[in-house]
C-alpha cells in the first residue's frame, strides 16, 4: 500500500495526545478517519515521528500515512484537510514516502519549544499555549543550569514515572533558554525524549529561574537519577512540536 | 475621581467589539464591570483609544478608566485581572493618568498589524488569528503599492458606509508588507483611522498580491473617492490593535 509522509500542525487543546484512545478523540484518529474515505472506508493507519500528550501543539509533526488509492501528494493533503474539519488539525505538506521509510524509526532527531509567560496578568491572546509564571525568571541562570544537562546521561530522573523505554538513556543535543519581552522560550532537541522529559526538564529550570534552587540542581538531579525529585511537570500546554529530522530528506509538497 | 490608564491585551473572538452594546458582551463591559467591585458597585466608566470591531484582537489597546477606590496601578491591574475572570482580557499594565489625559484624545499615534496566513492548508494553530488566503501572494508588490497610500488624503475608498467620522481626511505614516515564512504580516500607524480602513485597504492589497489588479490599482481608488470599488473587508480576526501613542508618556506598572 502506498505510504505517504505528512507535515501536520495542530492545537493540542481539544485532543487525549496524539495517540487513539477509547477515552476520547486523538489527533490520529482524526487524520485515520479523514484518510477512510480514501482507503475503501477503512481507517488509514498513521505512526507519528513523536506521540505528543494531551494537550502539547505541534507545528512540524512528521506522520506516516498508508492509501490504498494512489493520488498525488498535494491531492491527499487537500482531502485530508477537507474530511478533517472542524478539528485544529491540518496537514501542511505531503510527500511520498522513500521504500522502507518510517515516520517514527527513520527519525534522527526532534524538536520542541516551551513558551513561558513570565509576566503578572494572566495571558489573554496567548491563553492555552504558555505556562503562566508570575514570578520574575532569570532566562540567564536557567540558561547555564541547562547546559549541564547536554550530552549523552542517564536521565531517569527527568522521566514519567509511567515511561515505557527500556532504558533512561538518552543524547541531549540542545537545550537554550532565552528572553523574549514577557516570555521564556526554552528550545531542546535531540534524536528522541523519554515520556515527559521536556516538561519535567522545563518544571526544574523554572525552580533555578525563581532563585528557589541553585544553578547546580538539575545537574545534580541528573547524576541522582531518582524522578521523585525533580521539579514540577510542565503543564502540556505550554508545548509544541517543532519538526523531525530524517538523513534522507523529503519531497514536501 | 482617579483616573488610570490601562494596558490591555484581548482576544477578540467572544466579544462584539470593544463598544458596549445591547447585543452582546464587549470588552468594555468585562472592565467596566470588573471595575464595579472597586467603584461602589457601580461600572467604573472607561474609553479607550481606539474601538475595535467584534473579531479584532489587541495586544496593547490603551483604556482610561475611573476608580473611586484610591488604590495603587499595581492593585488595580491585579483586582480588574481577578474579577475579570474568566473572559480572555488581561489588565497587563497600569498607571497613574497625568491631570486632563484622554484615553482617547490625547492619543496622538495608532499601530495595527494584520495578518495573513497565506498556504494550502487551512489553519490549526493559528485559527482566529489570521485571515487564511491560499492562492500565492506577492508580498514585495503588495509593499510596493501601499508605499502609494502614503501621506495625507482623503481615504473615503477605504471607509466603511457606517463610519461616522466628519471628514475622511487622514495621514497615513506606515503601510509595509513582509512575508515571514507562510505569513503576510501588513503594519501600519497612522494619528487616527477611519472605520474599516485598515481592514479595507488590506483586501485591496490582497487583490493586489494575487495579481487580479496592478500595483497602481490602490492608489486610483484612493484618488477616485469611491467606497463601493475597494476590494473586500478583510475579515476582522486577522486584526490587532498593537499600541497607542502619548506624547507625555505614561509611567507603566
Amino acid at each position: 500500500m502506498p505510504r505517504y509522509a505528512l507535515l501536520v500542525e495542530y492545537d493540542g487543546a481539544p485532543f487525549v495526545g496524539w495517540q487513539r484512545q477509547a477515552s476520547g478523540l486523538s489527533v490520529q484518529q482524526v487524520l485515520e478517519d479523514a484518510g477512510a474515505s480514501l482507503n475503501g472506508g477503512v481507517p488509514a493507519p498513521t505512526m507519528a515521528s513523536g506521540r505528543t500528550d494531551a494537550g502539547v501543539h505541534a507545528e512540524g509533526q512528521v506522520v506516516q500515512i498508508d492509501i490504498a488509492l494512489g493520488l498525488s501528494p498535494e491531492r491527499l493533503r487537500d482531502a485530508l484537510n477537507f474530511h478533517g474539519r472542524p478539528h485544529p488539525v491540518s496537514v501542511v505538506k505531503a510527500a511520498h514516502a522513500p521504500a522502507g521509510w518510517s515516520a517514527r524509526f527513520s527519525c534522527t532527531g526532534r524538536g520542541y519549544r516551551y513558551r513561558i509567560l513570565n509576566r503578572r496578568a494572566r495571558p489573554a491572546l496567548q491563553a492555552g499555549r504558555v505556562w503562566h509564571v508570575q514570578g520574575p525568571l532569570d532566562a540567564e541562570v536557567m540558561h547555564r543550569a541547562a547546559q549541564h544537562l547536554l550530552g549523552r546521561h542517564d536521565f531517569s530522573a527527568f522521566r514519567a514515572a509511567a515511561c515505557q523505554a527500556k532504558d533512561a538513556l538518552r543524547t541531549l543535543d540542545r537545550l537554550d533558554v532565552e528572553r523574549q519581552d514577557d516570555e521564556i522560550l526554552v528550545r531542546t532537541e535531540a534524536r528522541s525524549f523519554l515520556h515527559h522529559q521536556v516538561r519535567n526538564m522545563v518544571g526544574t529550570l523554572v525552580q533555578v529561574g525563581l532563585g528557589r534552587r541553585p544553578v547546580e540542581w538539575p545537574r545534580q538531579l541528573l547524576d541522582g537519577r531518582d524522578r521523585t525529585l525533580a521539579g514540577q511537570n510542565a503543564p502540556a500546554e505550554g508545548l509544541t512540536f517543532l519538526f523531525a529530522r530524517y538523513p534522507e530528506g523529503l519531497d514536501w509538497r
